[in-house]
């Protein structure tokens, strides 16, 4: 199943693709079964699904998108997750997942501008996995992790870098407003292989490929990061895990490569879809 | 005003401390002004002071308390905040705020134990200030940013070194389920000195002091954070700002200072309170 968030005449609404188009309903109308952190919480997606596909059609070429998700205890990010990105870093590959915060005051939905701040012209692209849990996980082991994964979608980790590494934390680069490209859809782990082993990621800037990889290339995959992050930290549906880029960023290319005003980034992962953002100065 | 965040009878109440000791009112109550969340994101502290206030008597040294706020966009701490716990590191001193991140998922009220877990013995304590954003803050001006800070708190920011550092971002050893720390209470803005200057605090372990700073001597004080913060991502109303730890860390101490099961560790910030918890092993 493959579900869309999207506003529409001041409500949000969220959709279900059908053989016949997506069909939706809004906030307010009686039979809206809710946004999708709630349903992920309450286990409700395949009823929400058969719901939905009675509702309206909304056509996702006009309609305005939302992230996916907005509320969650934890959006972790993954850094150094693929090794010819550590390399380039450069950086040591660490033996552990190396984990930082996305606040969602950063996101931005497909079709939405990724915003380059006034404060530096270090804009980069990072396209990445997105994995939500859908049931609390604890000391979970890998072979049983991925029956704590309930769906997928795609991220652009844009980051301001000279931010990223102005101290010894990256948060401050991976957080600036507007620049966590989110979207377009929330694809469930049933419709996808499990843990997307087989599937390939490639960023696009201005049309040209810059970023292009196996999701098997990760050091650490979903199933393996499921497991260890929760042996630290409890995991609660709706928290996001969102897997780390492969190499090819601009700040390691010569010359260096920045995005800006007018240029246009396109996330794709085979079988999910390809997350759209425009760039434009904040 | 003084604000306490409690369970009793399975449900979640909010008392204020008045003259004649704290009053309070429980969910479910026609009269629940809401938790303190909510309150803050609808600017009401005052209105539900006063409704509180003719609540019921609420013992405070036997009712269940909770950590005052769990749910917020983001609870940003700060690292390398006071020069000597920066040189005790060893780290560089930056120029800028150290920022990561505490998921809610760790946090235990004032009472509960923090939790020592299997996987490592480095249980660490670091007595921090906490302030709380009470009003939208986007770029900020630093004489204009303490406007934005509506109250105050203590923090038992407890780190598991050895997972702190295993890989460049601290994220793991600062988010061990059962190890921050949070409360007493929550006190409002205007019962304080702009910014906590002039406060002191002090980090015990089973009665001997081992952390003691000035607030004054933070690199980077309250106002300079929010500004700081706030030119990179919108502050909103209830998220939460943990502004580092003095030296005097366990880890930097020789031999090496660890936290254990039956050890007591308190954190007194002058004019707040005093955040306790008891060590047990997980």
């Amino acid at each position: 199943m493959k579900f869309l968030a999207y506003a529409e005449a001041g409500a949000e609404g969220l959709a279900v693709e059908t053989e016949a188009g997506f069909r939706g309903l809004r906030e307010g109308h009686p039979r809206f079964p809710g946004r999708l952190e709630s349903l992920i919480a309450a286990n409700r997606l395949e009823e929400a699904a058969v719901t939905l596909a009675k509702g309206d059609p909304v056509e996702a070429d006009k309609v305005r998108f939302l992230p996916p998700l907005r509320m969650a205890g934890k959006f972790i990010a993954v850094g150094l997750n693929y090794r010819a990105h550590t390399a380039e870093g450069p950086y040591e590959q660490p033996d552990y997942p190396t984990l930082f915060a996305r606040f969602a005051s950063s996101f931005v939905a497909h079709n939405q501008p990724i915003l380059r701040p006034r404060a530096s012209v270090q804009l980069d692209y990072e396209g990445e996995l997105v994995a939500v849990i859908g049931k609390t996980a604890k000391d979970v082991p890998v072979e049983e992790a991925l029956d704590h994964v309930c769906g997928y979608s795609i991220f652009n980790d844009a980051s301001v870098r000279d931010y990223q590494r102005r101290t010894p934390q990256w948060t401050p680069g991976k957080n600036f407003d507007g620049t966590g490209g989110f979207g377009p859809w929330f694809v469930t782990a049933d419709a996808l292989p499990p843990g997307c082993i087989g599937l390939t990621l490639e960023t696009r800037l201005n049309g040209q490929s810059v970023q292009k990889a196996a999701i098997d290339d990760m050091v650490f995959p979903v199933a393996d990061l499921v497991s260890i992050i929760s042996a630290v930290m409890t995991l609660e549906p709706g928290d996001v895990i969102i897997t780390g880029t492969p190499s090819g960023v601009g700040h390691a290319r010569k010359p260096q490569l920045w995005m800006k005003d007018g240029d246009l980034c396109e996330v794709e992962i085979s079988g999910i879809g390809v997350l759209t953002n425009p760039i434009r100065d904040a």
